[in-house]
């Protein structure tokens, strides 16, 4: 067997930023939300394109109303409405008023508005202003939400519900974000059976295909499941090979053992223009994590236990994923991590980033992080578990009550 | 105008626990990822349903291992190997071993795995052991993953990636889930335009039907949009009229200002078997909000200030859509909801319920909150902030440098 070398977790995510995002599809707004911006996106015109209303009211000069009071009303003259939706038939002149509701354009000459509340109709003509306005009140000015130009939403900005109602009211109709990633999935093993097969003794179902493609879901690539291959070379080289034409990223599970291990390295350099960029990474667990490149197509040869592959692929495979989508803002840390109390002490071996799993559980004012034990091929404690918490590469363990920072596993 | 008190925030929560679930629907693992089950899952037979080696090493007696160590290693008798994916072909007798892999079932008298760092094979029969191993080292027993009978998950929960996992592990392709929601969306209101139509003077775009439908999506739910109607008693009957059939609950977008305020009202009544649970919520921004039942069927009318509806949609529709999908568990606050320091004085009348926009500032090792301040007509605040500061009903302001709950906008 080759020796490698481990490579650190950040030593593979700079490895990573050989791949370039992929291109631009241009989807409409119904299809937008969750994708990623491709494209920096100005507002060809000012939002709105005229003053409006943000009141019910009456549109007036503002210092008409100047020194008006409950018990010193100005009298204004009434010379109409504005119709909702249509542009004011006329200008206002001084001590004129016209009616108007929230969303009116303001007519010419209007420069506030006076609340209804604050008004009494004296017949048709004649309002009396109770309380005075400063220029501008209750008033949303032309561009006041955005100016023509401006850039609100940048390339690799993912498109939230706020997002795309920006987008919606600058008038563009379709935007160019990056395509999904297309995620070929290939689980290996003599061992490993079909969810719906019955199950013969010393075989195993295939759990791994089904939570690395939600993972993938997740993520917002597109996953494409080619099933189960066995440890077998010729089997391995034609299922990757016809991946090659339409995926964007092939993930293989399993292959750890002994017996397979160098399987998905012989396979990947049975290629042309293929490289080893990483076997074996100083994590915890999934170790025996390869990367590799065919035809500049990214390859992670993922471990086989449950768990194991679910941590790669929350850590490592997840940057790939969101460099494909180019996403450039980093994630922040906010809204995904919390801190909580350790209820226990962990042990950790130095030299390798260690992720354990453990549950949250608020107790008065702490919020505890308990962690969930158990061997990395039990998926059912990935199931029991909240999050997971780091232990850094030189340190030795956590101890109970110390505060630690928990990743939460997200929908 | 008809008198109608102001709801609190809770009250209109309690209010929607008249809404049931909807039925469930049988989905494909594939399609299960954030859908929420509709039924308790139970595992039907052990996970493993074997004993399994959990590396690669030698499958073994484990006192035949007792006392051995690097100067007095055991030696054992290899009797052959365990078939990846087979059930061995034979049981071990004291003092013998088999070659075996990760995943490999254990042969009938074997407890316990060597790892193959810890032995040397001399010939083809004889292993040199240099560590003892305890019983059940290096194994994963049968249905140490998941016991036969036992319900790891629970009707209501939203089904994650490490969830899909475990369904396959037990072997279930398909399972019960509720029906996703569908939304039926309503913008109304004679100076609204669609967002690829030419703006003439006076008109707006809808901005409203596009965030709102993502909002849904992100929900869980299905977005049902239905365009545009104007404000005219007919086409708001006409329009609910037929959404009854089809939407699972009705939203309205406008219809706030003084004109238009009643025409929710009144449609509404229109129909028999109608109620109007709620006219104004103490809520701000969003206290025109309606909440009625046609025929069993929520109606929320929503304000038309983006930033109102969008605040409403999060705080009191979402709820309802969370119910309405059987989602049991209350969201844990954790991963949700951040804790920043206020950067400037927010003052707040009391008596209802206000939610702020903030963006967060990462400042050295202080998470600030800034204010994101402007009119609840400019969906360009919501786009600037990255989560709602909420004021209390009774409190008159948040301070500079106070510690504040942040609820981060997720996709």
């Amino acid at each position: 067997m080759e020796f490698f070398q481990l490579h650190t977790i950040a030593e593979v995510l700079s490895l990573l930023e050989r791949f370039p995002p992929l291109e631009g599809e241009e989807v409409s707004l119904a299809a937008a939300w969750n994708r990623v911006l491709a494209h920096s996106v100005a507002a060809t015109a000012d939002v709105p394109e005229f003053d409006r209303a943000c009141m019910d009211g009456y549109a007036v000069r503002a210092r008409d109303t100047f020194g008006a009071g409950p018990g010193s009303p100005a009298w204004l003259t009434i010379v109409g409405e504005v119709a909702m939706g249509a542009a004011p038939r006329q200008a206002l002149a001084p001590g004129q008023v016209m009616r108007i509701a929230t969303g009116g354009m303001l007519p010419p000459g209007a420069d506030a508005v006076v609340m209804v509340e604050y008004t009494q109709e004296l017949g048709d003509q004649t309002l009396e202003v109770y309380r005075s306005v400063a220029p501008l009140e209750n008033v949303v000015q032309r561009g006041e939400d955005v100016q023509a130009g401006t850039v609100l939403l940048t390339a690799g900005t993912r498109l939230r519900a706020q997002d795309i109602g920006l987008l919606a009211a600058m008038g563009i109709p379709q935007v160019q974000v990056r395509r999904r990633p297309r995620v070929a999935i290939i689980a290996t093993g003599d061992e490993i059976v079909p969810i719906s097969a019955p199950l013969p003794p010393g075989k195993m179902r295939d759990a791994n295909s089904s939570a690395l493609a939600a993972q993938v879901q997740a993520y917002g690539g597109e996953p494409w499941p080619l099933g189960i291959i066995p440890d077998d070379l010729d089997a391995w080289q034609e299922t990757v090979g016809a991946t090659l034409e339409g995926a964007d990223l092939i993930l293989l599970s399993g292959g750890s053992s002994v017996g397979t291990r160098d399987l998905a390295v012989t396979t990947v350099r049975s290629f042309p223009q293929a490289e080893i960029l990483v076997h074996g990474v100083a994590i915890s667990p999934g170790k025996p994590t390869i990367l590799a490149t065919i035809d500049n197509k990214p390859l992670f040869g993922l471990p086989g236990h449950p768990v194991s592959a679910m941590v790669v692929m929350e850590i490592l495979v997840k940057p790939l994923l969101l460099r494909l989508l180019g996403q450039t803002e980093v994630e922040p840390g906010w809204g995904h991590t919390v801190t909580a109390r350790l209820s226990r002490n962990l042990a950790s071996a130095p030299g390798r980033e260690e992720f354990i799993r453990v549950r949250l559980r608020r107790e008065g004012e702490t919020l505890w992080a308990d962690p969930v034990l158990g061997k990395s091929g039990l998926i059912s404690t990935m199931v029991k578990a909240d999050g997971l918490v780091r232990i850094p590469l030189q340190i030795e363990g956590l101890e109970a009550g110390e505060a630690v920072e928990v990743t939460v596993f997200r929908i």
